[in-house]
């Protein structure tokens, strides 16, 4: 196999996701198409690479001049935000567009395993945009795992005497959950949460 | 989200094996990790697109100038030819170092399905190469499937006045397979094909 091919292989095998064989199928896939996806594949990633920047406020991932898409644009709430753990998170929301604020990206959940400590948060800055944009509201947004539950216990205390609403995630049955299948957890917060 | 990291996603998402969500996860890990990751995979992929090329004798694919390194290889036997379906094949036989030959890849099986009638064969140019390397034994290495087998025999067919003797794989248990666990056909073949 020449050398380009195998560097090739080698990189795309290592994102997330991905293994050697799927690796060698994406690039026979690619090298046989080359017209049609290799080329434009090319051109895409370096748009994406010379144009995509993190917004200096939000750290959304984005393409912009001073600051990204959600955070200039003026028709969303800026006394309402969102915290959430990744971009990608931020896409799902996005993707339900049931919110209109702007948002605050996590760089991880707190994490002691991993050596994640609360300099990953950047707390003081979304205090700082807190008080220039007098919010109103936060909903912290995190998984209901382990990790994000810390997380959010330690942003609730850490902004909790600063007259700001602090809200979370409901808990409840997923859509099309049945009963029978659902974790004791899961279950027993619904029925608390009843109404 | 920025059209051109929603254009590569887009991208990414029609590789095979991959779909919306491994796409975003691939694209975020991606900007993510800017120089550890993306700019080497574009030059990665910049190089391949430049430099790599379909043999002409073999319809590998690979880096070289006039044909590929394997066809190019004097230490290879001329006078031993295997027939593969696609270059995932001849990489999975070279790994295993077992054949000193030449290749031929096929531009895929024979399939009414799909509409592959045997101009994908390139028997014509296989007889052309057998001829002038005086090629004594031809290998048929094609998949166990439908489609492989009627390959094969279309190919036997072929080939039958042409005092070139040709094989095919071997049919038996797999490597660490439990009788038990087979199917009929793998253990009527190991079966039969005793020794």
């Amino acid at each position: 196999m020449s050398p380009d091919i195998e560097t090739l292989i080698q990189k795309i095998s290592r994102l997330p996701g991905l293994g050697p064989r799927s690796a060698r199928r994406i690039v026979i896939h690619m090298i046989k198409n080359r017209e049609q996806i290799m080329e434009p594949m090319l051109m895409s990633l370096d748009n994406v690479l010379k144009n995509v920047k993190v917004c200096p406020l939000c750290s959304n991932i984005d393409t912009f001049s001073d600051v990204c898409s959600i955070c200039s644009d003026l028709r969303r709430r800026r006394n309402l935000v969102c915290v959430v753990e990744s971009v990608a998170d931020l896409w799902a929301l996005e993707r339900t567009s049931c919110f209109s604020g702007l948002y605050h990206v996590l760089k991880g959940l707190l994490s002691s395993i991993d050596g994640r400590g609360p300099e990953f948060l950047m707390l003081e800055n979304l205090q700082q945009r807190c008080k220039e944009n007098s919010v109103e509201e936060m909903i912290i947004a995190l998984s209901a795992t382990v990790e994000g539950q810390t997380t959010l216990h330690y942003i609730k205390n850490f902004f909790k005497d600063q007259n700001i609403k602090i809200t979370s995630l409901a808990r409840g049955i997923p859509m099309g959950g049945e009963l029978d299948y659902l974790d004791n957890g899961t279950l027993l917060a619904a029925f608390s949460a009843r109404g």
